[in-house]
């Protein structure tokens, strides 16, 4: 089932890099795309490879076998639906279409809806790697038809990541949208870390007033690290280090401070409220962004309301080592709340995704690819139905080493004026999930007093209502 | 066009109230409610007065006079949906519907644009102050067809509550679903102030260590304040000076501490997401009652996850001082970013909205009533355009007074162990908002690295994309 061409839709640089990795791990290529300029470039690209690049969609479907594989790179949203409409005219009823572009998982719930009905096979399909992982290899997340995978799966083993001791980076996440759920999670936990990194740094450079090439020597430092050595920790380490051949100066302070966002992270933090799963680390990420594009505002600001000059003692290793262990809690509070959301969604959801195949494939590969994440697939493989990896006995004893250390950051940050919006965000998490009472006590008599909300209460069973503006 | 009888559509305790308080300034109120129960009542509580209840909807149409005017008091969601279905069965071309209830503002858009087609006039409506304010007096957000509003204003200016100084507390709103969005803005606001009040309560409580009398103590000194004086000050007060009857103990301390929640402060945050307007207090409030749900989870991870236990010297009224002007911040930042929201959602759907009108209608009979509306309607009437208030002149200098407050409450709570959950978001806000520069660069820096998302520079124009991980 598996032999034959496969097919790329879309040739930007994410679809040819993936089209190039296709064809060098053996399978003929046929790419498409109706633009001449991506095509030519492919062309370029593939020159003396077993590649076969066409602009017309009549032919794309001609020169594939069949049944056919089409792997969609196409930017997520209309563009998708756009080609889609396009592929169903020239393909036949048995083919599978595989999206492998970031698109909101609803969207793909809606097009295997259609896709399925006219005949065709429809799987969506997280990628995460960036340019180079989609060359040589990136974490692939496919969901929906089981069927259809098995006939791609040969395919995606070859191209994915393989990691050292567990395999290719690629399984089935399950039905229907999983594969792109378990993509949007992926990208709202890098949100998550790479905020933690930010406010590291920040405070590192405003609190403890340190120049940039002493903060890359501690980021160098941490790439070695079994605590929070990755792939983010790796490229902070590049960033901070490379210079701008212009000044002379560290390039990462030419770079002017405001965020982008392609949806992802947002996606993440609404669908998060729609299951009533906490992961105000990643919500309050796509908040640090959102608050970083007021530009304009905040230059204006900065003249009007005031706070002190750092003045935090950053010359000694104490600060570093605590620092570190903070982001090391932060990073642990992003990929637990981002596992505990997917666990929820494949609940509500039915996708029937197995949490430790999850943890595998992001082990390399990925963008969030960290050491972490082999702790993490031990703990889901002993434990499937794990909640909250921050209370499982692999993690606990980890969580409350580091609990003091973070706990000492934030208030070194808030004190010298600095931002800790996911830091902050993280140890208020850690702290409300460990409180055996919070004080929603008071909230729910403040609804009961003014809506007649009701309550409940801790001593007995039943539902009540009272009149609290009286004792009689 | 004023004068006629009134229509309530569905009878529980806020449409029983309101047609009472409708009744009581003079208008005949027909009331329907097709179940016998709510029917019942309504006769019940209107006995001798102007209100005729019927449980037959062909009935309740011939009964009002033409242009009908009638106030639907559903729960939001499918019901409001089932009775417009009826409705527009019974009713004619030309008459008014007013959804009084929490409809989500998308739900307004699509029945507004259903009703006007079949030619009802459709006004979508907010209404905040809980049973009391229902019958004596609520705060009215009324928006949708500018026509029809004009002709039920007559009503809703009676009926509303009446401010000491500044008009009846209702207004319109704008267009479309403006006065449903609105009001969903004011629960979000009203999620954030109530949070905020709670861990003011949790970290005397668990920090400090005050038994309940005492800290009811400083909330009823706190209802007199000129800066936090408020309805939910009010209430707070009220609610942890009940006695529990069966135990004789503080009622507050019996209350399960599990918060529930209807959805508008979820809506709130989802909406701010996908406009990109930052308001963590608000989203961080409703993610704070998403974790007081976790119960059974928190009750076993506080036996798993240890923090300091609670030293914070309690007795000293320098603290009481600290956590007012904290509150009181935190307050400020829950009405500046719900107010941007307003801002940037009424430019985004052209809604019209008058900011000082908000802030007046806001000032009595709503929830987030509160001495601090008046000075924000006078910001907002002197300058219209203003996108945040916390960097107004009439704001900044008591945003500036009161930073340092709050800088050092939050360092309280984090060492005591106690989540800051809101008053860390509201911290980590302001001193975003008021950064020059953020760590945003080395996020630019990143996602250059590994995804050639390209940035842009502090220094010159354009767009740039750099290789980060060499220097040549």
């Amino acid at each position: 089932m598996s032999a034959g061409n496969f097919g790329v839709a879309g040739l930007g640089v994410m679809g040819r890099n993936v089209a190039l990795n296709i064809e060098r791990n053996g399978f003929p290529v046929i790419a498409y795309n109706r633009g001449g300029d991506k095509a030519q470039r492919m062309r370029e690209e593939a020159a003396g490879k077993n590649v076969t690049v066409t602009q017309s969609i009549e032919e794309f479907a001609r020169l594939l076998d069949r049944p056919r594989r089409v792997l969609l790179m196409v930017t997520a949203g209309a563009g998708t639906d756009a080609v889609i409409a396009d592929l169903t005219k020239a393909l036949e009823k048995g083919d599978i279409i595989i999206d492998g572009g970031n698109s909101h998982f609803p969207d793909t719930d809606r097009r295997a809806a259609a896709l399925h009905a006219a005949g065709f096979h429809f799987v969506g399909c997280g990628i995460s790697g960036g340019e180079e992982g989609a060359l040589w290899g990136p974490s692939i997340m496919p969901g929906g038809n089981r069927e259809a995978y098995e006939r791609i799966a040969p395919v995606l083993e070859k191209i994915a990541a393989k990691t050292a001791d567990d395999g290719p980076c690629v399984t089935y996440c399950g039905r229907a949208s999983a594969g792109h759920y378990v993509k949007m999670v992926h990208n709202g936990i890098e949100y998550g870390i790479m905020q933690a990194i930010c406010e590291t740094y920040d405070i590192l450079r405003r609190a403890a007033g340190l120049p940039t090439a002493a903060i890359q020597k501690i980021f160098q430092d941490w790439t070695a690290s079994p605590k929070v050595g990755g792939f983010l920790v790796d490229i902070t380490a590049e960033c901070l280090g490379k210079i701008d051949p212009d000044t002379g100066d560290a390039l990462v302070e030419k770079v002017l401070d405001t965020a982008g966002q392609k949806g992802t992270g947002k996606w993440t933090a609404q669908s998060a409220l729609d299951l009533g799963i906490p992961i105000p680390t990643l919500a309050q990420a796509v908040n640090a962004r959102i608050q970083s594009g007021l530009k304009e505002a905040r230059v204006e600001a900065s003249k009007i309301l005031h706070g002190p000059a750092g003045g935090l003692r950053g010359d000694s290793g104490e600060l570093t080592e605590r620092l570190h262990d903070a982001l090391y809690l932060s990073m642990i509070a992003c990929y637990a709340q981002g596992l505990h959301l997917i666990q929820a969604a494949s609940r509500e959801y039915d996708f029937g995704t197995d949490l430790a195949e999850v943890a595998r494939i992001w082990k390399d590969g990925c963008i969030i690819r960290s050491k972490l994440l082999d702790p993490i697939k031990e703990a889901f493989r002993s434990d499937p139905g794990i909640e909250n990896i921050i209370v499982h006995p692999s993690f606990a004893p980890v969580v409350n080493a580091a609990l003091p250390q973070l706990r000492s950051v934030v208030p070194a940050a808030v004190e010298n004026g600095v931002p800790a919006t996911c830091l902050g965000a993280s140890l208020a998490y850690l702290d409300s999930y460990r409180a055996e009472f919070l004080p929603a006590n008071l909230l729910q008599a403040l609804r009961d007093n003014f809506g007649a909300h009701t309550y409940r209460r801790l001593d007995k069973e039943g539902v009540f209502h009272s009149q609290w503006n009286r004792n009689d």
